[in-house]
């Protein structure tokens, strides 16, 4: 390219993003220079700010900037109902939805023999703990419907044992979903679990 | 969301640049926190650093860190060959190919009535005064093929009349084109402009 190495160094580090090739880098580095005041200036301002203060939640492992997370902070929260999610990204998928409003544990990944990941990598410890320890009533499996999701659930059902009462998510068709288009597996879990009319 | 305000912040950000949306944004920032020594560090630095130093080359219009370009600084580039384009985004479309070894001109836009768009506006003063008092032989409109791109650049040509050879890139058939998907015009184009085989 010809902007100068440092323009190329930004166009090469915004070309690793997901969802980002090296020609879109390029349109996304040209609107960041065309706004700067308004975009670049607060953009890498903001980037640096995350960078030094965002970790993990001590409590339920989501992505915060202070010791414990929104969520596990917030009094308002049901200490009795506790969301097992694999990934932050699932939890924020729920809290999109603004149903669900106990609290959330991420594991940080599923249990997979292919890739060597054990129970000890999984905050699957520290989730029986809190469970065995704490008010928990209910604990909610949320984790995605896949071979090695539905492993964890089993596996941590297992664990968990009597002490509380686990639950799983509904499967079925989703909403505006049409049969012609759903998988095989899909249409037999919504058969087995109809319900009266 | 629930990464706190300054994660949320990120994300609102991320969204304005082009080919994010609020999904791939979120997608974006959540790599970006787990590769935050790797990737989210050095990239708001270099965002930083290009905020800082930006500007537009005071002689061709491109972008760069410095008071003139690589390219107006390099003297082995032909300083009888001046290539005028709509904008950087085209320059370095050009300068990917890298058969092109004169120098460039960045328009920074093209005439259009409808968008108020003078020439007043586009920097062709500039253009016609180097041409003129430089020792430019050949000027290179390599103008967009549309409407306003070949309006552009018959004013141009009009403007600088006798005083240098004025040049236009061929339209035709493009390289890998099936002729069965171009549209008319191109197909014309290309017939009228057929040459010896």
């Amino acid at each position: 390219m010809s902007g100068g190495s440092e323009v190329d160094r930004l166009i090469e580090l915004m070309a690793k993003l997901p969802g980002l090739g090296p020609v879109s880098a390029r349109r996304a580095v040209l609107t960041l220079i065309r706004k700067k005041a308004l975009l670049m200036g607060p953009l890498a301002q903001a980037m640096a700010e995350v960078e030094a203060t965002v970790r993990e939640c001590a409590i339920c492992g989501n992505i915060t900037t202070h010791q414990f997370c929104d969520i596990c902070r917030n009094p308002k929260r049901d200490q009795s109902q506790l969301c097992v999610l694999e990934s932050v990204a699932d939890l924020w998928a729920m809290e999109r939805g603004a149903f669900f409003k106990g609290r959330y544990f991420v594991l940080g990944g599923v249990l997979s023999a292919l890739d060597g990941v054990t129970p000890d990598s999984l905050r699957i410890p520290e989730l029986i703990e809190q469970v065995v320890g704490g008010d928990v009533t209910e604990v909610i499996l949320a984790l995605n419907a896949t071979i090695d999701g539905q492993t964890t659930a089993h596996y941590i059902a297992d664990q968990l044992g009597s002490t509380t009462t686990v639950t799983s998510l509904a499967q079925g068709v989703p909403i505006g979903g049409e049969l012609n288009y759903l998988d095989d597996g899909t249409i037999t879990a919504a058969l087995t679990a109809r319900k009266a009319f």
